[in-house]
């Protein structure tokens, strides 16, 4: 059986006229083998309270089962019926701009008692009629869950529970968050006020770290009730999303996505990007990085959504859904799943379009998924379940993208956008990676030749000490300029900066400021003149040598980027944000003290690599621009979409936005 | 007796002193011979509750007696007293963003009983005082009456009885407005959401069309009772407006004007536009095409309000208050009344600047409204009720408008851009156009030589049946993109685009992007090379012949423009945005194609024709520049202003901000 | 005695662990005197209700006294506690948003029973625990004080009340506020609408002004309390700041300092500013020119707050910091006081950093203070008290800057705008200017040589005779644009522009627009070809002669900038906002008119002098650029930095960023 999923999201619900048949023969056609159902349509499944309607999931599935479809079914508790909300107006989220109007999904408060009563017994009647079915092979929980800024009366009674559990010392509390600032302090827990209105950024962050852990409790809740109706072989994932800035970017600050994954069985994902001129690939290698990552034992992850054609300005060239597919194989992924099969005639995502356009046809689009599938069926099993293992981890927390987001310094220059220059520079050097938690223990973090946090912002002791042992027993550490500034609670450390790291990096710094106009100089890595952006910090070094300098006497001479031989590892601290063209060039060089092999070509040529079922090592060489590339492949081996043979050292040319997989026996 | 009306809004009530006979004296020394009296002046004519006080009213009524000033008398309604709010808190709307608090004009709800009640009352004590007086000549009911985003409980109950009616099946509702998205179906009307609170663009857009019918609603209540009182030669009028971005431009979204005017006897209006060296007269042009079609049996319309300073930065340039004055004589206007005569001392407004200034003195403006006051007095009477048939009409309707709010391209290409897009063009090849509603049926259709349809995006499959009949039988249709995309209530036609239309057009597309950095090729309009914006749809030919492609190879060749012969007629469509130059030849060409002959001269040269009363013609030549042109008018006659003959073949020579009007025997 | 202030805000409240002996040690050996405490510290002072403790003071005092430091102590009231809002919820201001949410500090209503009964309450503990104690030199009531845009019922209660004791007569209050506009006459005051939502410039303009008079109601009741306690030799001071626009700039527009001043025994102030590449210095003049005068019978001050390190992008170069010092004792400051000494590790303010970085060590910027601190101790004594006495005024109030932000000119050229303009100039050109209110009665007028009163657009007919008078009995007057126009209740006048100054400049207009495009010509002033921005009006000289005109003729020939011989003086009219170095020529060339002396250097090398407490001028020539600058000083005498004798037209030179002290005998 070819194992990647390809295929889209269905939603008989929402047809015009009924064409489920002409939909599945094309699908079929198309050499798609899967379907994701059902998340979001609570209304059509519930119409009335306790009055339930399986007529689209009966449709879904009896054609699923004729044609020889997967199905993943998704629970559809991420919007809910004008029903319920008027029964119970209180499950509509307060937020910290009042209470949600009625409309949006993802407005209500997931910890509302008449939301769960509600919730449970619609996922366990749908499971009760599906869980039974051969062509599920899988379950969805909500989808993009988050915690919707709810900070109502409920909300905040539990977070001030959870504070003291905590803080069982009121002043120790107090003191932790500094509230005697600005006349803060809080006397008794019930003088606690409304945590909305705060300006305590170690409070206001402490609330977002809570409800992400509410964000966790409810996925664990549902996956409860549906592992008590799934079989084994059904697998159980959820659809993570990323922050969003137009497009997948980064990491999504609302869930802590490392601990949530805990007991699904599969990461799922949806990932969106920039199309047309502007496709680079980045965002499918960042998300790939983080999935693989979030339950470390099962590497590979589902792509349940992405785009089809998208929005406007989405379109995708000629080539581009083609080449989109395999990068996210070549990350690892276990399927491609489009968002979704048909464009949708009414209401708010009409212009999200799907592999179909609105007249339902057979269009440039559905031809190329055509290719991507008839492909997929002959080459599938070479591909599936990639075996991955970068040498580069990037070391990621939640903490320090809130932190960042209470003290930010740049609205251009968030913890996403500095841990995006680094992934960006890390892909275009075609230099792969992991994305891995701050709380990594001793054993992982040894797994890597090289670690980069970049603006590890809030870290913990113990987190701080696990790199300081990993540098000094030989790892590779990279951090960036506002790097182990705060504890968990964002409480700056009152010694020298970087905590506990100053040795490690032979260097500290007590002064920073915007960088306006300052150029980098005396680079050992070919990046004079470099433009310094939005933030510097003005590195003193003792033990390090000085790998980039600024240009500027006015604070007297100091570095901008240092490295420092620390126990029998090497330790690198970047000061400030630049141009990232000089960090490739930075990384690269680090790679090589690190002995990290890179590809001799780089980005527009995308190198992506894994071993396959077969122990077979898989390359792939895609070409992300709009001309032909040529190039001589590390090793030789078959080219599995042509079956052609690619001898050694003979050259390999790639179409415009083409790609070749080269299967090599290492 | 000169029939063109010529005057300012007065309002006796603002004045810091009396000055009522040096105010007439100067209005009568500069031509003019109406003032427009009343609007928005509740809470003097009622200072208590059921105590009224017509002592401003009367000092109006005897000076313009005294003087023989014809008198506007508007309703007061579209601004409340202070002490109707506080004794019915109620009257002031609830919008989208909570209760409306008391200050502001047209904060209340216009279908408050309270209100309507006191209004009702108001209105009749004012029509019983000024009724019978003989220097009232008509009424004006309201000022720019809309719905102001009204959306309380009650509008709301208004709105689903409204619903009920036209879906007695609730699950004809749902699927109509595609509302099981995201669970938002309604079981029962009783479940019916808060409104607001929606993200179906297609209920959304039906509220804003029920809350159009309130306003309609609402003048024609107020037109029943001012029915009562006025004399059959007094006119009942409306001072319509325009969507605003800093000034008119394009269709009002909060009216449906086409329906609201039909219980007026004449239809009135205010432009605003910009001045000095932004000035071209383009909204003037678009109003007079918008307000000479909102009653097509009477054609020509009351200028209500325009400006005279305005606000700073609209400054007029010697000669531009009279070219102004003329240009909307010159698209049928039978008035120009200035809004206002005095500039106002306090308050919100004291920055938009009447003829005279804050010192209330002669000034360089009133020397220029003298001139024209004086010229109107001498010629006027060969200007009045001007008949204009243009030749191509523009079809607008206020669906689409809402439509690419709901659903929007991009901020600076939403719908009104794009109708001012198209008459911006014609007007500057001095292609004269009406503006027609979409409802239009076929006699009125046949009437024109062409029909542009410029982002006709919500259509009924009647209209487009009209469209496709009037190119079959003769008629040269032109449509642009986003037309003929769905029904009126937003739902995407689920067959090929454009809807009906394909075989009339000759072509389809199912694929549209942002044609970012894409340009024309292959034009047959001399236009290579121009910047596709905002939005293209790649046209994809079956009969039609390509009339522009795009530059670019990357979505395969695609068409940007098309034509095709259809029936005995022709159709045009234009697939993008782009440069309006280019847009101007373009049409130029089809005009030559549609054997509509347009003047040699073209913009900053404006000519606009009609007959005049006498059934001589009537050409203006206006002068939209600072510097001199001259010109060799198409027919010879006789140049009114100068009363200088103008033989046939000879030249005309305009001063900058200068006109000439040719009367000619045809 | 060495007399001038050296020191830091100390906060032992927020420190992450004991140091405070460390601290004091520190401040003293880097000079410093003076720390200033306990400003919101109210739930440190009382954590509960009616419980005080006195810890954190107790340490301060004791080791002031132990180091010898004086101590300036802060009433805490500006930030109020959290057990006081649970149990008094409505001491939360309700402003035009709404009520508000407890965290921010100042979000109180100043004007709540309860909170001043708890205020009045801890003031009285505070009081009475440090009165009587030897290094307690002086008080700050509260912080920043402003209403905070309160305006809940009892505040609004109060309003009315205020214009019924102004306006007997409620129809003299609609006349006097134009209220019939728009129907917003108010009948009786009973029917007082909520004023939060007007659109009635005169009433919130007003409402304002009443709202600025809480401020000095609540300052006066404080002051009253302090004065019960205070010992005759301690100073009771307010901490007065300014508009922000990330920095200080212009006038604060919430208090009316000059009233508010009254019962203060001195004035202080708070002064941020650009640093680094952007630092100029003009607010530091500004503020002090502000400061000098609120209390102009004692025209020293103090620096109650400056920066340090400040926010990123304010890190001062090497020198910057000991420039900054003397640039504030050159105004007439007798403290220089950081905010703060350590950067806070926790909250909201975190990087508005200290002199010592969270580090809480040595660093450059200690080191820099210890420079100033050891030179203060040398030459201090010859600093302190500087006699300043400059000939121009420049005259403000906050009508204008109410009435200009009610009735904008454009989001860059707001009242304080102007006023920058026009004090940036004189900055520049080494003009130094006191700031006097336009209350300044006509002996205070006659002290100076000119008076310039820039965009004085709300003026009582009472200033504007002053004035006038002033010009024609020798003065030289220079007013802007927009100055004259209104009475105090924003009532334009409605006669010529501007008010009563016709005659006196010369010269009147009535038209305005926005100079988009226009440049100055036939300038007396080398300044032909000079950009005109924002705001024009297009003036009509009578007798005036003609310094400037417009470019243009489309309006007419018309003036920019005129000067009339009135009386004896001389009275200039800049009509409209173009570059600041044309007004920098044309303000030299004014100067030299009313015989004012300026220095021969300009910007970047600033010139500040006044007379020592032993009679000796006292001449600072200070370097305000990264460049050695060399000059002759106009005097010779002693540099008393160093001791060095400098004889009269010798060469000084100056260090980048540096600075020269003379006293000379004159």
């Amino acid at each position: 059986m070819q194992k990647i999923l390809f295929g889209a999201a269905y939603y008989d619900e929402y047809m015009p006229y009924d064409r489920i048949d002409t939909d599945f023969k094309m699908m079929k056609a198309a050499g798609m083998n899967a379907v994701r159902i059902a998340e979001s349509t609570w209304s059509t499944l519930e119409p009335e309270d306790g009055k339930f309607d399986f007529t689209h999931i009966e449709r879904m599935l009896s054609y699923a089962e004729l044609y020889g479809i997967n199905v993943i079914v998704g629970t559809p508790t991420y919007a809910v019926p004008a029903w319920l909300v008027r029964k119970y107006p209180g499950i509509l989220a307060v937020t910290s701009k009042g209470r949600n109007l009625y409309g949006p999904r993802q407005n209500m408060d997931i910890t509302d008692r008449h939301y769960l009563f509600h919730a449970e017994r619609v996922i366990r009647r749908l499971m009760e009629y599906v869980s039974g079915r051969s062509c599920v092979i899988g379950y969805q929980i909500d989808n993009e869950t988050k915690y919707y800024d709810a900070a109502g009366e409920e909300v905040q009674r539990a977070f001030i529970e959870y504070l003291r559990k905590k803080f069982p010392d009121i002043d120790g509390f107090n003191r932790e968050f500094g509230l005697d600032y600005w006349s803060n302090r809080v006397g008794s827990w019930e003088d606690f006020p409304d945590v909305r209105g705060t300006i305590n950024g170690s409070l206001s962050a402490e609330f977002d770290k809570f409800r992400r852990s509410l964000v966790t409790d409810f996925f664990n809740w549902q996956i409860g009730i549906v592992n008590e109706y799934r079989r084994p072989e059904q697998f159980i994932t959820h659809n993570f999303d990323y922050s969003w800035n137009g497009f997948s970017h980064g990491m999504q600050s609302d869930v802590n996505q490392f601990q949530a994954a805990a007991n699904f069985t599969v990461a799922g994902t949806d990932i969106y990007h920039p199309s047309a001129d502007m496709l680079t690939g980045e965002e499918i290698a960042f998300g790939g990085a983080m999935m693989r990552n979030l339950k470390p034992d099962v590497r590979n992850y589902l792509v349940l959504e992405t785009q089809a054609q998208g929005n406007p300005g989405w379109l995708p060239y000629k080539g581009q859904l083609r080449l989109l597919a395999y990068s996210h194989l070549a990350s690892g992924a276990n399927s491609v799943m489009y968002w979704h099969w048909h464009s949708i005639h009414n209401s708010a995502e009409s212009y999200w379009k799907g592999v179909l356009s609105h007249n339902l046809k057979e269009n440039e689009i559905y031809e190329e998924a055509r290719i991507i599938g008839r492909e997929l069926q002959a080459v599938g099993e070479k591909l599936v379940d990639l075996r991955k293992k970068p040498e580069i981890a990037v070391m990621v927390n939640n903490g320090s993208l809130t932190g960042l987001s209470e003290f930010p310094i740049d609205a251009d220059c968030t913890y996403n956008d500095i841990l995006l220059w680094v992934c960006g520079a890390l892909y275009r050097i075609n230099a792969e990676y992991d994305i891995i938690p701050q709380e990594s223990d001793h054993e992982r973090l040894s797994g890597y030749k090289m670690i980069i946090a970049p603006a590890m912002y809030s870290a913990t002791e113990q987190s701080l000490e696990r790199l300081r042992r990993y540098a000094q027993e030989g790892g590779h550490l990279i951090m960036t300029f506002k790097s182990a500034v705060c504890d968990e609670y964002l409480k700056i450390y009152c010694d020298d900066q970087p905590h506990m790291l100053t040795e490690c990096f032979g260097m500290t710094y007590d002064r920073f400021t915007d960088g306006r106009g300052v150029k980098l100089a005396d680079t050992s890595f070919e990046a004079d003149g470099t433009d310094v952006k939005y933030f510097m910090e003005l590195l003193q070094p003792s033990a390090a040598y000085v790998l980039a300098r600024y240009d500027t006497d006015a604070y007297g001479k100091c570095a901008a980027v240092t490295a420092n031989s620390y126990g029998i590892g090497r330790s690198v601290y970047i000061g400030c944000f630049f141009e990232r063209e000089a960090l490739m060039r930075l990384l690269r060089n680090e790679c090589r003290e690190a002995y990290i092999d890179l590809p001799d070509v780089s980005y527009p040529i995308v190198v992506r690599t894994g071993t396959n079922g077969s122990g077979r090592q898989i390359t792939y060489y895609m070409n992300y621009s709009g001309e032909k590339q040529s190039l001589i492949p590390q090793y030789g081996g078959t080219e599995i979409l042509t079956g052609s043979r690619i001898p050694e050292g003979s050259a390999l040319i790639l179409d415009p936005w083409g790609l070749a997989i080269i299967e090599s026996k290492i």
